[in-house]
């Protein structure tokens, strides 16, 4: 049903797509050119025509994407219609603040997980805090399917293991590590530390005077 | 001084290699093999040895890395030897979460900034969160070269702009939105939620049940 020859980067670069469009939507745009969508998403209009072609050919010519169209397919590709529940462990500053974040897409924060037994029983969000020996039962219940890791790096790949132990196939981890799942479960690593230190390369160093 | 022939996926690797290089050295291990390095960071082992010949050839068959040297050569090509001074604007709880995390290296988060008066002058891991009038005088007192923003997508635009205007050459955005900059100023995005919907696109439907 999906077409699976998709590259990874192409399917990195759909939910930013789609949150453009979203926007598109919501002021009532109906069309956009790839020329448009390039100059605010600061890609290769080029670029982006070849991965739109991905989902079959229904930019026109001098006219442009129907918005809503790409929106409802690129919904399907990365199968938004379907809820997926997501358990986050981790309850410090930044799973705060990823729990307060509201996705606006089907993907949903439904339970959260810390090992800390002063966390235990406060809410976060709405979510009271669950101790993490009732994690494989939630994931069972509430249908989790995607993992969020926010605890320090010393206890990712415990909570890793964890998680694919309960069934859990998809996992994003921001601890500054990189952890190992068995093949079929697939890892994510949103790295900040990493992003920032690049960023170091690109500084001139006769701009620091 | 600098390569500059270095593509942004191996700039975006050094990193990655440097944190465990750093680990490795701390438990007095010396040098390394480009499979152990692969093994490690689930990388392919060939992938590795040509992002590192980028650097020279210094690695030596059977012996492996020397991880000093590795070291040392990695922090040098990200300009990691001289201190990097970085603002951030945005006090919620991913601007704490990073102020709160010990990066290790010389890349340091000097000075907080946030519009909402109820924040300015409560402090954040010891430094004191700034009105945004006093960031232009701040990013050149405190030779600030990097920013962090943090704060809502509405509002992510103005602040990359008063950095740029403040003389910052290189940005990490946190806001789900993309931002434009002039040449010559560098944006690296953190889109934790294009993560996770990309993540969904490889959910197996099979397995939800």
């Amino acid at each position: 049903m999906k077409p699976d020859k998709i590259s990874e980067a192409v399917v990195r670069r759909l939910p930013v797509y789609l949150r453009y469009l979203n926007e598109l939507s919501s002021t009532d745009i109906l069309t956009v050119s790839s020329q448009e969508l390039g100059r605010k998403l600061d890609l290769n209009p080029a670029q982006i025509r070849k991965d739109l072609a991905y989902f079959g050919d229904f930019g026109r010519k001098g006219v442009g994407y129907n918005v809503i169209y790409l929106i409802e397919k690129i919904r399907q590709i990365l199968q938004l219609d379907e809820p997926r529940h997501v358990a986050l462990v981790g309850t410090g500053n930044l799973g705060r603040a990823l729990c307060n974040y509201n996705m606006k897409e089907n993907v949903k924060i439904v339970a959260v997980f810390d090992s800390d037994p002063s966390k235990i029983g406060t809410t976060m969000n709405r979510l009271i805090v669950q101790p993490m020996d009732e994690l494989e039962q939630t994931v069972r219940e509430k249908e989790i399917s995607i993992g969020i890791i926010t605890v320090p790096a010393s206890e990712a790949q415990k909570v890793a293991d964890r998680f694919v132990t309960a069934g859990i196939r998809g996992i994003l981890n921001f601890a500054p590590t990189v952890l190992r799942t068995p093949d079929g479960v697939r890892i994510h690593h949103t790295d900040f530390t990493a992003d920032l230190l690049s960023l170091a390369y690109y500084m001139d160093s006769d701009d620091e005077t």
